[in-house]
């Protein structure tokens, strides 16, 4: 079993996506949840070229992670410059990380037409950067821009450029197909064709998508000697994307014969939900074909391969979708269900049994609001409530009443500040509150109009925070534009826990609104559940 | 120069898809495109098992097409009965097309655990199935069902398949991974196993894409010696899709040496036209990232890209994207330089120095806007309008000055509907216009009250429609929950153009006022730039 090292580039080449922009606060979280995945390179940005990629460094260093070395990213140094005068690498170096990632021409017709310089200046300049870094203690990659359009140009000054920088100490050499238009094919022989010349190098690879056939260029690569790749989470990169790490890493481990290993065991589970993490950090489309992880990687609809799987799941399915954290789903014929409903109920310390109506009621109101659009798999507090009240519980109750509230916008002039002014009119424990708030924007007055109606009710409502607040636009057929159909997640914190609520309308003021009850109906809840309990303790 | 067959199945494998589900009419619009695309063989459907697919044959035998060969799709007789008395088999016939595709198991596991039937029985019933159809005169093509999976267990009993269905008379054996789950060197390893054994017979393949490798494995094929690919438009089908011939098509057209063609002269550049058509039809959004057709596959977003294809678009380009119908694309980031400005301007129609004052003073107001969040690399129309101000160009002008708005967002109990109402009061053109308008939440309704001010003056707008309308919450440190900042993105069109526009704000009805706002203004400084270009043509 070789291991073959995964170097995510999400937050650098995942970022070059024509619909990404990663804020520090995405950065951060999205190295967080790698490194808990146990990805052994994190590639975090060029520092110096972006301020939100110079403070990422700062930042993560901040974090102890456990698994995964955070690498920056940045050319070779300038033409008119040295190495130790190079502003690049002094702000590479600046970003203090044990790895530097380092670009470099190898084709002969870049360096003379992009950098407009001689061939022999641009060896130099790949073995300068390359051995100054080292000298200052860094693991270094050397990413061999254009290296496959090079060797089909001029091999040998393609060989010559790995050649200095593997010779100047580079731990890896990264060949990268940087336009994307390289064929498998072409890949396995000019990657042979490396390892002739320099049988001692580590090798790695870096595929774009421009051909569609990124996940199999990386992999012919391997097949032919690299034991590293670089990608990204779900694909996202500059033009049509990088290598998808998403399908990379299971097809490695689950699909050549126990050749490659690259996760420590048991990780490869979480695959589907650091994919979604990721898009959703990213505002992207979960994408439902994707391979592995996509809601219809095994959903089945043909009757032939239906009834097929029925009988046994590996006849239409060339993995377990359970290995990567997906799930068989049978389109049309709605078989599946109740057990989920059991082991969700049971998370929440409900024992319920398959054959009990209340689950079959259960499955009925979960499956009618899913499609409608509700995303009950990050919004477990309003799952809970929902089972909650439809078994009736106690102390999960409605702790106000809505009589009604308003919300007024308004702007003057072009220019003019927009005014946002929220009334709620509310009958709380028997009385009746009729109070009003200023907000940023719409739901913020809302918000707070809410709030101040209830805090004299139930002061440990000030404990609660919202942490943050998502909006979806959802596709649908029939509404179009600002018709659209909106998802709002809301999630909220107070000393001891966090939680998801969400909520669906057409109206964007109305899916708030949902998200928020919840919210605060969860909070009074739990609190309501632990005095309860502490009682009954003493 | 070697002749390789497209075969099509998006109106058949392609209506497998979670979320396609093709009318009779969808087929019949597909069908006549393919057919001036120059695709050689389209695969309806299945005649019997959907009165759709029952009734396409039908219907398409009215249309005379030019290029296609219309193919039925079903499989080999029942077990329990014999090919002369086959429902499955009459109703194919009874669609009278040229050509039947006839799929039967090509694997061991799948004979015994899904027919249930023993090897030998289902070896007669694949060759009685093929002979009797060539009697009837059909051209036919033997889809063998889960070839390389059987491969892999029994490749004997697989290669016995093919051999009689060949013996019986099959004029094409097609190679299918039916669960996707195969490997390009495998595939590559098993046509070339097939080929020893069976030389004369003409080969194809049909791939799934459940490793993301689906173009690959069938080039694999193709390069191994399979000379008909079968695929489907933009990929769609059964789980992960099928092979994306919008990929296949150019890559074995434009990237293989010269050694295969697919179409006639001159319909490669059709390509992005069809690829929109069949999404739009099938009612999917364009994939941004989708190989030589995406938005995105010629976009430039990082900085060192743009300045170099800026000198020569092949530095960072594979092909020249108008062999496949579609467009560069220069995008503006918090990272871009003056460069972008430059060839951003010359998309727009200016020729603009890189050293111009106004250049430097674009950058600093996009930068310092794009730090805030506008996102200008998905809304060009905004920076567009940005531009055309900044140069003070004739045409682009304020169409009307806002003087109130407000909105109005009630709602009465807890399980009322809610009430969005927005009124508007403008100057147009000289003129006052105080008006009002309910909406399905807040900014319909301001979207709706502010067309219909608008549009006893400008005509036009009633062409224009909102396609999509995307809100993103931007984290930032000082602002959270229902506070946080937001981005809103709106796309337009008319009967001949598409525009984004964007807004933001920490007020949600002020980002889409922004974002609304630039988008009818877009539109209408366009309209009246068209008329003035015909005026001065006349």
């Amino acid at each position: 079993m070789k291991r073959i090292l995964i170097y995510d580039t999400t937050l650098r080449d995942g970022n070059q996506a024509e619909d990404v922009n990663f804020s520090l606060e995405d950065k951060i979280k999205i190295a967080l949840k790698l490194d808990a995945f146990a990805i052994p390179y994190i590639e975090g940005g060029w520092p110096g070229a972006s301020p939100v990629d110079t403070a990422f460094f700062h930042e993560i260093a901040a974090h102890e992670l456990k698994n995964a070395v955070v690498v920056a990213f940045g050319s070779t140094h300038h033409p008119r410059a040295t190495a130790e005068s190079d502003k690049n690498l002094k702000a590479l170096l600046a970003a203090k990380t044990k790895a530097i990632a380092l670009v470099g021409k190898s084709s002969e017709v870049h360096a003379r037409e992009a950098l407009h310089i001689t061939k022999e200046r641009n060896l130099e300049i790949a073995a300068d950067s390359v051995a100054y870094l080292k000298q200052q203690g860094k693991e270094v990659f050397f990413d061999a821009e254009h290296f496959f359009d090079g060797m089909a140009g001029n091999p040998e000054y393609s060989l010559a450029v790995l050649q200095r920088a593997f010779a100047a100490g580079a731990d890896y050499l990264v060949l990268c197909d940087t336009n994307g238009g390289a064929l498998p094919s072409d890949i396995a022989a000019m990657v042979g064709r490396v390892r002739e010349v320099l049988p001692e190098a580590r090798l790695g690879v870096h595929t774009h998508n421009d051909c569609g056939m990124a996940v199999a260029t990386s992999l012919a690569a391997v097949e032919a000697g690299c034991c590293m790749v670089q990608g990204t989470i779900n694909g996202v990169g500059e033009r049509t994307g990088n290598a998808d790490l998403v399908s990379l890493i299971p097809i490695l481990e689950l699909k050549c014969k126990g050749a490659y290993r690259c996760l420590p065991e048991g990780r490869l589970s979480m695959l589907r939900s650091v994919s979604n993490y990721v898009a959703e950090i990213a505002n992207l489309q979960p994408f439902a074909r994707q391979p592995f992880v996509g809601r219809s990687a095994f959903a089945h609809k043909g009757g032939v391969h239906v009834s097929a799987v029925n009988c046994k799941s590996s006849l239409y399915e060339h993995i377990n979708p359970e290995a990567v954290g997906n799930e068989q789903r049978i389109l049309l014929t709605e078989l599946a269900g109740r057990s989920n409903i059991v082991s969700l109920a049971r998370r929440f310390g409900f024992h319920l049994d398959k054959d009990e109506p209340v689950v079959v009621g259960l499955l009925a109101e979960l499956k009618e609001k899913s499609a409608m659009g509700y995303d009950y798999a990050a919004a477990e507090a309003s799952v809970e409530l929902l089972i909650l009240r439809k078994l009736g519980r106690r102390g999960v109750r409605d702790f106000f009443k809505l009589i009604q509230f308003r919300v007024l916008e308004s702007k003057r002039d072009a220019d003019g500040v927009p005014l946002s002014e929220a009334t709620v009119y509310l009958e709380v424990e028997g009385a009746l509150e009729h109070t009003a708030a200023y907000g940023e924007g719409p739901v913020n007055a809302l918000d707070k109009a809410l709030r101040k109606a209830l805090s004299g009710f139930y002061p440990r409502l000030k404990e609660m925070r919202l942490v943050d607040f998502k909006v979806r636009v959802l596709a649908d057929g029939d509404h179009r534009g600002t018709e659209s159909l909106v998802r709002v997640l809301i999630e909220s914190a107070d000393q001891n826990n966090k939680w998801v609520t969400v909520g669906v309308s057409y109206n964007i003021i109305e899916a708030s609104w949902q998200a928020l009850i919840d919210s605060i109906t969860y909070k009074l809840y739990k609190d309501e559940n632990e005095m309860r309990a502490a009682q009954q303790g003493d």
